[in-house]
């Protein structure tokens, strides 16, 4: 059987591994050099949780297991590298960014309800870990965060940790809570991807 | 009568919500979705305790009162929706963000200084609360931070910073010690609106 | 005899001056009032620190010691007072700056590896301390990090963090170590400068 600690470990190496890939193939127009590919890959993989254990007070995930640093670093080598030959396509990524989206969004609801924080503060914890990692990556890459204008981005990271955060406040079992904050966060990312639903946009009159 | 704790309390939720309405107004023409006004207004009001209190290695402040969080939460929603019906006035925005600035600068360094900093410490950490939010919303929506180039803006903030902090060096009572801080600093933006005073431009020679 | 100690203070002022002086020089063109100078200067000194010691959990050095700030402030305001008068040559900035960066790469793995980090992660922090700050200043003054484009900037900082923890772990003194890392990273950084050598450009196939 599926130990909740298995499953979380589980969930954070892909969601870093896919976060880094996304990174990596997001500014691949940039004219960046290996080493700063490498750079955005890892940050836009371990930016989020390191945010949000900085923010709490926790030691930061990466310090106390640096294996996933070597997995981040080891995905954005290997996508630079595969890029080279093979053309990946464009719905590939962003199946793989709504992974990693929704994968962070319950773990950082998850570490943060478990060190005793209270639901909003979890909530924002999560929306945090799942969005502030590609928000760097834009920053760090000269653009607005594509995250502040896509079609239910935040929306659904948010939507994820508030799912997982209802299922633990309601007694589920600490898998199911997490299967169903991926499963909702997930099937709203991609519905809105298919459907381009997208949030009214904001604009000051002129 | 006043206790400098109510006082503290109520500038700091003032200090949240006018912030939040300053950073939801300034990036109104960058067509985010609602979600991202949201994220532009918290950011703003929260960014630069929050940066305060993790250099000081202190409990994020909206972590221990979420209240904190809803407020600016709220502020950017209304802002947002009340928008639409209304054309807020540049002089009214600009009047808010000024105390909101001095808000926070004179709450930042009194949480420094009462948590054992000493002078310089104290004084950079409350220019820091005043000026970070509005430095990471700038950047956040790709613009170069306005508080770098704006009349005698960082300058206000560092006034109503040492202004306390004297204050409070020669013995004065708490809450003297922020209206007099609040009072410099607002009074020195303020002016420097109406006269459009400036720190001269500094150039690298071609 | 030189203690490991003044050694390491004394690279740390030089670093921490020489990293305000390039971030004054560097931001020059952008119409920066006199006080966005200053703090241009002090977050490109302080910044890869400061996000080394709260990622690591540790008491930030210049809340300890704010005699960094003092240096950081002093030589960004002189570097703006001088440039007035004298053309600074281009190569004496690169030079100053490939200084900086190496200093702040070994004193970073040095201070990681000191509070027990693994060596992973302190090669990390190395590279953090190095390259965070003008990261930083980058990305206030509206750029994109030089960091992620330019000849073996970042890879001069992890080679300068590596053979600095290399030598530690081989047992020499903490002297050599820490001359040896700064003395592989400044000849690699200065003969990128003088052949032009870079990492082969990424980018994605179109």
């Amino acid at each position: 059987v599926l130990s909740a600690e298995s499953v979380l470990f589980g969930l954070g190496v892909a969601g870093v591994a896919v976060f880094s890939i996304s990174g990596v193939l997001a500014v691949g127009r940039k004219e960046l050099d290996l080493f700063g590919v490498l750079v955005l890959g890892v940050v836009t993989a371990v930016g989020g949780g390191t945010l949000r254990d900085v923010v709490l007070g926790l030691p930061v995930f990466w310090v106390d297991e640096p294996a996933y640093l070597v997995v981040a670093a080891v995905a954005a080598l290997g996508t630079a590298a595969l890029e080279r030959f093979v053309a990946v396509p464009r719905r590939a990524i962003l199946l793989a960014d709504a992974a990693g989206l929704t994968f962070f969004a319950v773990l950082g609801a998850e570490r943060a309800y478990d060190t005793g924080a209270g639901l909003v503060v979890s909530a924002v914890m999560g929306l945090l870990t799942g969005v502030a990692g590609g928000m760097l990556r834009d920053v760090l890459a000269g653009e607005i965060p594509l995250v502040l204008r896509r079609e239910l981005y935040a929306t659904a990271a948010l939507a994820a940790a508030v799912t997982y955060l209802a299922a633990r406040v309601a007694g589920l079992d600490s898998v199911v809570a997490l299967s169903a904050g991926v499963g909702i966060g997930l099937a709203l990312r991609l519905a809105a991807l298919r459907w381009q639903l997208e949030l009214p946009v904001y604009r000051v009159r002129d």
